[in-house]
Order: C-alpha cells, then sequence, then structure tokens
C-alpha cells in the first residue's frame, strides 16, 4: 500500500474511532486516549494528523454533509428527499455520523469547536439543490430558498433528536414522511406532489440501489 | 408568611438555580453544592425537596410545559401557535426553562432521568388542542393528530436548537414564523389561514398581553 493511501485509511480509522467516542460519551468526558485506542493507531498517527481534541471535533463535525450523498433524480426536490431519508438511515448505523451530529447539537460542545458548521454546511448544499429546482420550475413562486432550507436542516434536527430519545431512532423513517407531507406542499408545485416518493422506508431503498451501483 | 408558602418559594427558588446551572453546564458537570451557591439556600432545605440530583432534573425537566400556558383564543390552532412563540420568547429569558430544554436535548442526560418525558407531556398537551381544533372544523380532514403533534415538537425543538447555535436564539421568532407558514397550509381548512397570526412578535405580543391581564 503506498504511503499516501495508508495516510488516508489511518486518517479515516481515527475519525470513525472519534465519532464512535464522541458519541458515546459526548465532547467533555471524550479524551484523546480513549480515540487512540478505539482507532488501533500510535499516539504520533493520531498527532500528525490531528493536534488537539478540539481539531478532532471539527473533523468530526465537518464530516456529516457528504452522508447526504444521494443518486442525482430527474427531480430535484427528489433529491433533497433522499438526503434526508438517507441521512436518517444512515444515523442508525454509522456511529461517525451519530457523532459529529452529537456534536453539533449538545450545547456543551465548547464555541471554539464551531458546533454550528454543519448547520451551515447542510444549509449551503440544500440551498443548491433547492435553487436547482426552482430553475427547473418545481417550485412554488412564494418560496424563499433560505429560510425554506433552514426550516428543513431544522426541522430535521429536531425530529431525529426527538426519535432517538424516544425509540433510539428506531421511528425516524415515519417521523420523516409526515414532515414532508406536511412541508411539501407548501414548496412543491402541486403537479410534482403525487410523484415525489417520501414513504418511510425510501432511505433503505435509496441507499440498496446506491449499493448496487457501487458493486 | 406560613410554613407552607415559604416551603413553596423555597422549591421554586432551588427549581430556578437547578435550571440555570444545568443550562450553564449541562447534566454531567452540575453539582448540588453549585446549585445550593446559585439558590442561597440551606443544604437541608435542598434535600427536603430534592433528595438527589436525579430528582433535580427530573424535576426541572417536567417544569417545561407551564411555560406555554397561553391566553384562550376562539381559535385553538391560534392557541397553539401561540404557545410555540410564547415559550421561543421565554427561552430567551428564563434559565430555568432553558436548562429544562437543555436536559431534554443532551445526549450526556442519563436515561434514568427519563429525557424524553418533556416531549410526551408537550404531545399530550398539544393533542388536546389540535383535537380540539378539530371538532370545532379548524382542521383538514386529512390530519391526523398524533403524527402533527409529534412533527410540531420535532420540529420546535431543532428550530430552537439550530437558533441557539448560531444566533443565541435571537432570530427565534422570524423562524417559528416560517415554520407555520410552511406547516399551518396542510393543518388549517384554508379559510383559516388569513386570520391566523403567526408574526415573528407574536410572543412579545402575547407575554405583554399576559401582563396586562395579570396587573
Amino acid at each position: 500500500m503506498a504511503r499516501q493511501e495508508r495516510a488516508i485509511r489511518t486518517r479515516r480509522a481515527i475519525l470513525e474511532a472519534a465519532g464512535a467516542v464522541f458519541d458515546e460519551y459526548g465532547y467533555a468526558s471524550t479524551t484523546i486516549a480513549m480515540v487512540l485506542e478505539r482507532a488501533d493507531v500510535t499516539k504520533g498517527a493520531l498527532y500528525f494528523h490531528f493536534p488537539s481534541k478540539e481539531a478532532l471535533a471539527r473533523a468530526v463535525l465537518s464530516e456529516q454533509v457528504p452522508f447526504g450523498a444521494v443518486p442525482p433524480q430527474p427531480c430535484r426536490l427528489q433529491e433533497i428527499v433522499d438526503m434526508t431519508f438517507v441521512v436518517g438511515q444512515r444515523l442508525r448505523d454509522n456511529a461517525l455520523l451519530r457523532g459529529s451530529m452529537r456534536l453539533a447539537v449538545d450545547q456543551e460542545t465548547p464555541s471554539g469547536v464551531d458546533h454550528a458548521e454543519p448547520f451551515l454546511q447542510w444549509a449551503r448544499r440544500l440551498t443548491e439543490l433547492l435553487e436547482q429546482a426552482g430553475a427547473k420550475g418545481e417550485l412554488l413562486p412564494t418560496v424563499r430558498a433560505a429560510a425554506t432550507v433552514e426550516l428543513l436542516v431544522g426541522s430535521f434536527t429536531g425530529i431525529q433528536l426527538m426519535s432517538r430519545a424516544l425509540t433510539d431512532r428506531a421511528d425516524l423513517g415515519e417521523r420523516l414522511a409526515v414532515m414532508w407531507s406536511h412541508i411539501l406542499p407548501s414548496i412543491a408545485v402541486p403537479g410534482l406532489l403525487p410523484g415525489l416518493d417520501t414513504r418511510a422506508d425510501r432511505g433503505v431503498r435509496v441507499l440498496a440501489s446506491l449499493e448496487r451501483a457501487a458493486s
């Protein structure tokens, strides 16, 4: 394995270990030693990639948006819907994503770590997609992209949090289906509504199609 | 002052101090000693009312719903709207409510404290109001009260959290106005929509009317 590839793998192993530890213990109680033990890498390797706990937390926080990668769709609104279901599904089986979400949401995360950053990154990504949806004529003329996007990010955050508190995220798909059934009619032109797939198992199906495409 | 009244005041002083300390430090870092110092009561008085930190946290968590008290309105949906704006406004100036919200939202709150309880309490209260709204003919026939209520509680939770992370809740009123502009059209019969007040300063105005009524 080339040196660069090995470095990328080591960095990823550290990030995944850090995400899992942050998810379980939160920012304040997490120590570099706990991450070292979980990642099974040397202290030198860890400090080479991340000079401090703050740096680790920032890196974990910046990993959220890639988890929202979905296949392109003729309808941009379907892609936005898909992102929410895919992230919801991945929250159930990916500890790095869960740790990143916990760091963003927990009030204990110190402001030096900039835990607001993932909210802004999601907002930028979704605004891009929503503006494309607008250019394709998918949106009602009353939609203001920035405000709608902030509503989606805020609602998603709270819905996954409530689902975690009540059912350990087992019902997150159903909750997202309810969210879309209430919000889409004030976003999409009416003709689009019957064709948009917002069923609770959408995330499972999109992830399966991604896996088929990769294999 | 009668003994009972004094006990009620002491209990309230302890709760308010505990809320403020939980808001600032979170569950894990809060100690009984910190609450004692903030409340300026004796150790005996505190333990008389709350035998443990868990008991304190549970009491703080159960204080949320009373902050949603609003004046009755001819239209029940307006009352539901008002609750969200009033709680949003009170989050900005009431540390007990903020501490209660932090305990409900932070993942570090131990499961023995039952931090899901406020979500369920809000859901019960809102379901009551939404069913009354249905009986008065305010709702579209497609509304399923339980699902809609869970959406509202989840969205509110995430929106206040995002507003805290980005602007220390300064823009929470605007964000709630956006939430309602997107969700009401899929809940209320169309004839009601123009008459519902969902402007960003609704919370300030409702609280002022409550204060006038009390004075």
